[in-house]
């Protein structure tokens, strides 16, 4: 298979998403038309956006591993995303976040269905449900996606523990933040070991290693020059998360302006600010932080804040000595030339994107 | 291995997830001291109680194909009940019950646990997110668990395929059960498929095939006497889970009495009793079923009401049948004696019940 960069290999994991989800959605749709819903909701979830982050990291962990891609490969790391659509839907149950990508998030259309259909009980809670079944069978996909690849039988071998691990990762990361997020904490520290396990090792460290492990034989070499380039990498793309949260454009990030402030999210820019905010900047801030009703005023006074006591701005210092540091692990051979490319490019998309 | 009957293999299969517990529970730990309530809850919910019945039946499954059975199989087929762990926690969400085998259910517990630690935010929304994180955790877990059960690769390989299949077949049958109830449907026809679903294939017959696939080159004629058995039996369990759901008693069960009743749980017998009763019966019923106060005296009458239109009869009758049916599956010879034994014996276990 040959690609032209980037672009090609998004463009091959989308299709064999579509093919995927063809298949699977045909057989829930046999055993009853109850589930058409469940089909068509899982359908455009997966397949309307998305920017494939995981399947690439993998696809290229693999080429840089030495490894020759075909479309058994692609499956195989495609189904990657399959597992972050689990992490996603569970997580916007989590957060009670409304919307998602523009859109209702799936309990929020389950609720919909519930009140459109007229059914009986509470529709919050059958959306509620639905998006948990939702996220698991997603989570169940992705699993089924991987074994029905058709990759060399050892390399199915090779990559489970590696998978599993990522998944224990995040999960354990998913209720680290959801622990921080109730302790309020407004430590540093502790909320960059969030980024780290959420973000850090499931989005980019454990994608490439995933990657390596489907190609036989790669060295420990690899998975080393992997860590060295995906955890600043990862800690680096959470971070700018943060910012994209606060200072994001609606038409970009499909979520309301200032949404995280809105939410009262715990994140590393929040926790840099307090820690550097004088009295009367951090009574503020806390007064109207999480608020619910916060209007575009109120908004920009806390963004203000944060820009004034230098947050934004040391953020974005720890973005680029992360970023550089994961170009650097790069720079000192042991992988494919053509992976180099692939990764600096990917380090670029992942910093300095802005949804 | 040697074991003294179906209590041996239980014992076998306890000692072997208290050590998959061990092992798993210390990772987490070490990624840090938030995430050890995640673990003692887990560790409480998985090896404080349980029938074992999903690991039963397919270390039984793996017997009767001629299988010889080692630590090894053991650990893979433990691994079946995580899975269910999944299923529980998450149910219990989905049902917003708030106690599971006399114990506060899992998101009622982390609930308890914001309270008690006077963490920020919503209490429940925290009780929520915990409990679909654990239930996610454990359906990782259980994957975990197979993958390094230490059975020879073919054997997992073998394996795999059934092991999706019965995953997605679960949470199906949960989303046909959840539609089902908002539906509030009175089709008798329509509960025994969600049944079928839900219970008879997930529960038994695959659980049965899981272990089949484990002993490698095991015949089509072995899966057959598996369906044979298995889906009436799996369809039998869940009748007799009706049954208990509503004249079952609390000390046995760990739920309060008539518990179905006050949930509104659109049952088999519930549709049962609806498609027989005359129209004072069925106003009354209808006016009293799925009532959150409804106390022991009207508990009563709805029983009552269940008994005097011959539904309880029925069900009970639809159970012998379909318990024969299973039993004339096993006598036809295609498996093991030792597993027909076995199996006899289980299905004896599965339909009389009384928790």
């Amino acid at each position: 298979m040959d690609f032209d960069g980037i672009r090609g290999l998004t463009g091959a994991i989308n299709t064999s998403l579509g093919e995927f989800f063809d298949h699977e959605s045909t057989y829930l749709r046999k055993i009853g038309s109850e589930l058409n819903p469940v089909a068509d909701a899982l359908g455009r979830f997966l397949l309307d956006s998305g920017k494939r982050l995981r399947p690439l990291f993998a696809t290229i962990g693999y080429l840089g591993a030495g490894g020759e891609l075909t479309p058994q490969i692609i499956r195989a790391t495609s189904s990657l995303e399959l597992v972050h659509v689990c992490a996603l839907i569970h997580d916007d149950v989590m957060d009670a976040s409304d919307t998602r990508r523009g859109a209702p998030a799936i309990h929020k259309q389950f609720e919909g269905l519930h009140d459109a259909q007229g059914l009986h009980g509470s529709s919050e809670q059958f959306g509620v449900a639905s998006a948990i079944l939702l996220g698991d069978l997603a989570l169940i996909w992705a699993a089924k996606a991987l074994h029905e690849s058709g990759v060399p039988s050892e390399s199915i071998l090779h990559t489970l523990p590696v998978y599993d691990e990522m998944r224990v990762e995040l999960m354990a990361g998913q209720y680290l933040d959801v622990h921080e997020q109730a302790l309020a904490s407004e430590s540093v520290e502790r909320s960059l070991k969030v980024a780290r396990y959420k973000s850090g090792k499931y989005s980019i460290e454990r994608p490439l290693h995933f990657g390596a492990s489907l190609a036989a034989g790669s060295s420990p070499q690899v998975i080393e020059i992997y860590s060295g380039y995906g955890l600043p990498l990862g800690e680096a793309f959470q971070l700018r998360d943060d910012v994209i949260g606060v200072f994001g454009d609606p038409e970009k990030t499909g979520k309301p302006a200032g949404d995280d402030l809105r939410e009262g999210k715990r994140t590393v820019l929040v926790a840099m600010t307090l820690s550097k905010a004088n009295s009367a900047q951090r009574a503020e801030f806390l007064e109207n932080f999480g608020r619910k009703d916060l209007d575009s005023g109120r908004i920009d006074s806390l963004r203000q804040i944060i820009v004034d006591t230098g947050a934004l701005a040391e953020l974005e210092t720890m973005i680029e000595v992360m970023t550089f540091k994961a170009h650097d692990a790069l720079s000192h051979g042991g992988i494919t030339p053509e992976a180099v490319t692939y990764l600096n490019e990917m380090a670029v998309a992942a910093t300095q994107r802005s949804s």
